[in-house]
């Protein structure tokens, strides 16, 4: 059964798609262009929340925040979003800077406090620059509408080293309603495994248990954000934020309607579909690496190696130069730390079989260098040592990662 | 108590310094160029010998022969290396051509097949050519000598991508004797924790008990060379090889013996000095890093800190672009899954101060900048919650390791 049966894609639809969501995006003056650097999300009801954060011991302070935000009702009406600071590493000021940060949103959006999530992403250790802003916070309410050019400056305004902006919309049908689900994200570099830079925000009209939203989102980023890598750094600041309107009439969903397997699949896909767009887009890539992995002794296990083949740099340069290297790919499935028969690994490169059994196979060196210059290339991993599986998604290591990271702050 | 104290530095001593060992290397035809390929070291009287080798699954073909050889009796006449094939994921034929390696190594130096060592480096995946490896084995006696001309074409035959050869000797004395211990290493890519393509040859005239020695040997690499990451890859091929000779004359070295404390200390000092020397060649690199873990809840938390600092490639590559971007260190810190109070961490980047009780120092940027284009950057970093310390190097991440990597088959 395609996944794709149970809902299908809006196309140009974002985070305003859904019933009962404005968004918007400005200029304050953070980042030192003239691009957009702050941003929100409003939902003119009170919207179903829930979260999930980056494992850094060092948590950003607008982490704080948000936790605080949702542990007070488990519904928010708004999320203001900066990027150019991060506001990590910030101490007891930084904490009041994102408290504020939410105190004058709530208040220029005729909320209240405990309804209002805050996310940051950009240069660590670095106080906010209030002053720059609250001026903008100020501005958001002319700029917020429910159109796609608010959703389009809103996706604007979270990109740091981005090249594009990433957004998706799905809509299905739920106890005769139209229901959709929309996302938008950001993350380029400092990403890894368990969160990373990334910022996702994921609106919806549905009516969802705050419970189901919550183990949905936490299963969800467990096989689309959390495997994906670009450098195998995680972020301080990581936050992927959903919020639901229940707008759309459908009966509140749990774990027990009839539908739910369907929502869950379109929200995978919303997820999955903002996670490799990061992989993609990651710091100086030319290409999106998806690993395949299958026949691990289980579905962790096959992450586990998935993640690590993904990760290797000596993979990602190979990939880069379209080297069909695979001797790189079984050193890293061997030292994965993960059950393993070295007798039983077949590898292929697309459709090309490059190993069989643990053997080299004679392939056509054009053919897979064709193949390897594509703008995407999978590698198929098949352990033939149980009935795990699992795919991560990264990105080629380029000239280009290093030069944008080699002067990041300057 | 410094360890200068206890043992001093042979300038220019290689392999071949300590009594009782020749060297030597040729170019048979394995690597493209005219570099050396093959080499030896024969000890003339059986040598105590230990080993460590690669934690990958995909152990290369030599190991297994190695491994052989040690089982059989725990001493050993010579190793034969071979650099530009690893023999990895060759399947029977590839555990045969090893064998065969060995065999053909004890009859032209006149020993037994099972006094025999075999380390072998290079691509993966590719069978050996056979003639050209045993042509190269039948000129090995006739290059073999104990000077330094053998112990220098030995060094230079066993490098792969390394820009410098690696060895070092130092000398104690033991029970009135003088004692030399040398180490000849190459390894420049695919390096990381728990072995990588790595290879190091220990020489020795002190006599030791086999016991003492595996347990020295296995302690000093924890410390010394699974303390280093070039690109977090481990390979199929590493292999840390002791001979000890006894030719000094000293009564048995065990733990019990009154100067052992000096002679592992110099042992150590072998093994740092070449982890060093490899980190510092790391492929692409302009500068080593070194970075000093203290106040971590343990020893072992420490290094898994150490390493993964040393490890991010944003680290590395704001290394290589000297900006001091802590923000990185810290969030390195935070996601390596040991404890760690956010609250009290220090960061200094050689003497300068970037970060007390986890927060930002303001620090001359200037003075920074020049620290970190010096030739060796050393990160501090001091988390005040226990006693454990570990010290790991790694080198910076720069355009060349990108180039050296996307086309190193071809």
């Amino acid at each position: 059964m395609g996944v794709a049966s149970l809902f299908k894609v809006v196309e140009g639809g974002s985070v305003t798609a859904p019933k009962g969501f404005k968004a918007g995006g400005l200029h304050c003056g953070l980042k030192k262009t003239t691009r957009n650097d702050l941003a929100a999300i409003l939902c003119e009801v009170p919207a179903v929340a829930a979260a999930v954060y980056t494992t850094n011991v060092f948590q950003a302070a607008p982490i704080k925040v948000t936790q605080d935000s949702l542990a007070a009702s488990r519904t928010l009406r708004a999320v203001v979003v900066n990027s150019g600071n991060a506001n990590a590493c910030t101490g007891k000021q930084g904490e009041a800077d994102a408290y504020a940060m939410r105190e004058e949103t709530a208040k220029v959006l005729g909320v209240s406090p405990s309804d209002v999530a805050v996310a940051s992403t950009g240069v660590i250790g670095e106080l906010m620059k209030m002053d720059r802003v609250s001026s903008g916070i100020s501005g958001l309410p002319a700029v917020m509408s429910t159109d796609e050019d608010g959703a389009e400056q809103f996706c604007q305004a979270i990109l740091t080293t981005d090249l594009v902006k990433k957004e998706v919309c799905v809509s299905l049908v739920i106890d005769d309603r139209e229901v959709k689900i929309a996302g938008a994200a950001k993350g380029s570099g400092m990403i890894h495994p368990n969160m990373a830079t990334m910022l996702g925000f994921v609106t919806t009209d549905a009516a969802i248990h705050p419970d189901a939203l919550q183990s949905l989102i936490k299963d969800a980023t467990d096989v689309t954000f959390n495997m994906i890598t670009v450098d195998g750094d995680t972020s301080t600041n990581d936050m992927l934020l959903a919020m639901a309107s229940g707008l759309s009439g459908n009966k509140e969903l749990t774990e027990k309607h009839p539908d739910w397997d369907g929502f869950a699949a379109a929200f995978r896909h919303v997820c999955q579909v903002l996670a490799q767009a990061i992989a993609r887009d990651g710091e100086g890539a030319t290409r999106l690496v998806e690993v395949e992995v299958s026949g691990a002794v289980s579905d962790l296990s096959a992450r586990a190696i998935a993640k690590t083949i993904v990760g290797s740099s000596l993979v990602k340069s190979a990939v880069f130069g379209a080297d069909a290297n695979w001797g790189r790919i079984i050193a890293a499935i061997g030292r994965a730390g993960e059950p393993v028969n070295p007798e039983t690994v077949d590898i292929h490169l697309g459709e090309i079989a490059v190993l069989t059994g643990s053997k080299p196979v004679t392939f056509d060196e054009d053919e897979a260098l064709a193949y390897l210059k594509g703008d995407t290339v999978r590698i198929v991993v098949d352990l033939k040592n149980g009935e795990g599986t699992a795919t991560a998604w990264g990105c080629d290591l380029t000239y280009d990662y290093v030069r944008i990271n080699a002067a990041y702050r300057t």
